[in-house]
């Protein structure tokens, strides 16, 4: 059997995450689909290295599949294409090592989390960022964003129904940047827990709008706990940017 | 009889347009249909400034309408808002003068066009921009766009459909501009004919994979006629961005 790495773009919004799921379509389920068809391997799995959200985009996540197929490696990414909707593209393909995982031999992550930040809502954004009428102060969110560089436990940043065992994580760099009427969060990390970015986010817009201060979120990553104060940004504004390998 | 101005962002993915027609939806359509219930004046008509074709987006559209109302006319954008769907803000609404018209007041317009400019084709901007996988020559295609501006005869750039009746336009600047893979297209004038800038994108795309030197520009501009091997770029990579007034 032959290993092949795919690196893949989509947009999230009619899909409930990648993981693939029996009552909905999600992104993995379509693209095992269209492998299937194109191999004619009906036993073919798509593994991602990223289980993104319902709603969640990526730009480059990356999956890998084992196959008897003869199609040469780089020729997936335009041969699977027919078989794709418009919302999925495959930009590259490459065959690798029989023992690369993409999950496994990850060894980080980029994540891009949009917001809007003007009075009135956006019709062009409305399934790719988060409104925030409020103007954000971002000075105070890049001093907040700070504290949440290193490895840490982030307990206090994960969903409570997550399944991870244990909670330490390293963030390698949290950058806050104001491009007009866009405010973009660049998230780097080894690994993430379920919904990391997103109650970071969360934070970092109450930091923003004044309602929590940058010298309370030390005591918050401290507190090893879920605060239900921290929402959860919403899925449409953050972006699976790239996945980092050795 | 009141008379206020809107300026109105939208995803025209979903609609046949702005000009109102009985047989699919318009963005025209779905605006006059918010105000009136808003207001209760079931003959309330909003007049835009642009007739932005099927697909086509705007950021920064205007348009008028008069009304018997007294809501205060800071207070429409935010009034109508419940009315409208998800793909269609209002961003700003004002009362201004009685003889105030979006369309004939104008004296002139800016559009944007984006093209993605990489091998793969785009998920995410796929509503959003016009995928070009051949590598554009930018410097050839601003040479091109040069020889765009100034007072001139467009029937060259002018849809067959088009019921103008003299063809004279004043383009004021054609910028193109690389920003990654995206190739964004800014053309700014007093006023535009029929498929006017879509025209003129089609024209530079040729330019940019080589297909047209910047050389024969004037001679398509001075044969005015509409040239059959002169593609109309797609419409969903073109922007109403603003209209200005005096």
């Amino acid at each position: 059997m032959r290993k092949i790495k795919l690196v893949i773009e989509y947009d999230g919004t009619a899909y409930a995450g990648w993981q693939i799921q029996s009552v909905a379509p999600t992104v993995q389920g379509v693209l095992n689909e269209a492998l299937r068809k194109l191999t004619g391997e009906a036993e073919l799995k798509v593994r991602g290295a990223s289980r993104t959200d319902a709603g969640v985009h990526a730009l480059g996540q990356v999956a890998d599949f084992q196959t008897s197929s003869t199609i040469p490696g780089k020729s997936f990414a335009m041969a699977v294409k027919r078989h794709l909707p418009d919302d999925i593209a495959v930009i590259s393909s490459e065959e690798v090592d029989a023992d690369f995982g993409a999950r496994h031999n990850s060894v980080g992550k980029e994540y891009r989390y949009l917001i809007v930040n003007r009075g009135p809502r956006s019709a062009l954004e409305r399934e790719r960022a988060w409104h925030v009428p409020v103007r954000l102060d971002i000075e105070a969110m890049q001093s907040a964003a700070n504290m949440l560089v290193g490895e840490k436990d982030f307990t206090s940043f994960c969903a409570a129904e997550s399944d991870a065992e244990h909670f330490v994580r390293e963030i390698t760099s949290v950058d806050v940047e104001r491009r007009g009427e866009i405010v973009e969060i660049t998230v780097k990390g080894t690994a993430f827990l379920r919904h990391m970015v997103r109650i970071m986010v969360g934070l970092l817009e109450r930091v923003g709008t004044g309602k929590v201060s940058p010298s309370e979120v030390e005591a918050i990553v401290e507190a090893r706990e879920r605060d239900p104060a921290l929402m959860t940004a919403p899925p449409q504004g953050l972006y699976l940017v790239k996945v980092l390998y050795k």
